[in-house]
């Protein structure tokens, strides 16, 4: 019944491999993984997913490890298994140690209790943060 | 009816006096800000966040203001108002400037797109990733 | 441009006042709060949601005051202000004291922090658990 | 340890049968699926779901594929693989093409994306829109 | 301490100008409203976001009404107020009723109910789904 | 590419054994279960949490039964897998009975459908929930 399927490159529209061939050359790697190839079913998605991904992650104020670890912090708020899989790749290969994915996980576990705990207790905003 | 009212240092309890001063020592702040005064209706609650909050945020493999970013991320995607203002706050005294700001809001807002784009197209995660 | 509006007793068409009758009937209150004024705007949603939380929130196999706690606890979750406010609210009327409240938000606070260690971490269901 | 199982037709209670029965004759369906078999282990929830549910996806003031989009966007949001596998199906039935999908699902992470930005940026309502 | 403030037309760039002209012609609005005057603080981020929405939200398989039903939708779920307000704001221009609006609410809260009762009752989705 | 692996006592380092000890001792269970296996990879995570999570699930003003509950609660509306399987299995060994739990989920899922209620018709706070 689902027809969500990957677009694999061969059989790709010339304007999907024309993204497929700058991710993997951006990326330095040969060939795309599944988020890509499922969201080319829709081609305007994939180029302007693409698009936007490229110019946001790309070094800047923030370097790359950082940008990657915000990612995943994302990923882990809103349980999205795929995105914590492939993000925490991304992490690793941008620079992750272990130690920096146990501290990562225990900033956004804690952050995620004092969320709930400043919702619960109803607590105003103090005139500084204002 | 609601219940929830801050307690101020005069009327602290012991324990929670105790509280109150390490916190001020270790960030160099003349009082606390809202959060701690309302989670100290419960001390223990308030012994145990900032015991782990003062752990977690400390310096280590990450350091304080990548923290601090990710706390901010984690605390935009939950819709947390007074965390994102307390801890936006908490990361330009970590050296956080305006163009890291947009940076991190421009991750943490693709994040929360591309989470969904996986979970929408059902995207299985690739044998790399597992 | 919002055109949200309260439904009050007076202006309402009889449907709408028979719903609020028996809402304050069953909880022994002069006037509904803010809440069933403003679904009234949509009578079916006001028939349904009040027929609905009626049965639910019954005396059960679970307690009205264990109810209000799960309650609370969603929304606090969620951080749905008003839901916090009015469920808190409702939580005291059946007899939650203020120790109960500091422990239902230290259970939430904490199940909302290892939630995320067990995404984070990717932990599988241990075989016990199926 | 789980005691989830579902309730099939053979062995169900008489008004469990009976909702199942009306199920199949709305659907035109030989059998339910899942979600409705292991719901029915609380007749009171099964009967309460399946009646506020028909009322709610018939035809109105918006028509059953409008509906149908509107469930799919909120169980991707909320990540529930179970309902994003069946309302996509549910929508397909429905009449969406797959354009109409790649455009629902674009608008979704779009959503997701401009939701954090105005949390991030602590965007204060407009006066036209109150 | 919060350095979040709105980008004035008259004090603005060129190249947010620019992005600005666009929206107030694309929309025939005098004025921007908040939500670019604020995201304006990070011009890429304007000029993304804007680009992004205006193909995004265009008529195509999906019209204008529908699609911002589906971003009423997401904003309710995601418990974002600004964009609530905003976006039931463009939907009522776009033509939306009364009565479609008690409706898109009604499928907005019955799937957030149901999405939890697929996940506490934890049904595995059905082959036919697959 | 993952690294997440399990920490077996076999083969943990001391202060791992030490809290895998105490969590067998305070339940009476031979093994820990595999959230703990799998946040031992950061030792202080595990400690933290651990003595966090026995604190605040102790029996108190709330038994311990209502706190398992409250736990599902939060875990179902997070839609956390391994959670909502390892808190429902706490919550029967706590004496939960499937008229508890079908009430239980009832209750969640309300309180998730009228959350998005009270957020999507914009509904002010009373003057007596403040």
């Amino acid at each position: 019944m689902s027809q969500q399927k990957p677009v694999e490159y061969v059989s790709a529209a010339p304007e999907v491999k024309a993204v497929f061939d700058d991710i993997k050359a951006t990326r330095g790697v040969p060939d795309v993984n599944n988020f890509w190839k499922y969201i080319a079913q829709h081609p305007p998605t994939l180029e302007r997913t693409w698009g936007s991904l490229k110019d946001i992650m790309a070094d800047g104020a923030l370097d790359p490890l950082v940008k990657e670890l915000i990612y995943v912090a994302v990923s882990v708020t809103n349980n999205c298994g795929y995105c914590v899989a492939s993000h925490t790749a991304g992490a690793r290969r941008a620079g992750m140690t272990d130690e920096m994915f146990g501290e990562l996980l225990a900033v956004v576990g804690m952050a995620n209790e004092t969320n709930r705990l400043a919702v619960g207790y109803r607590v105003p905003i103090d005139p500084a943060f204002e």
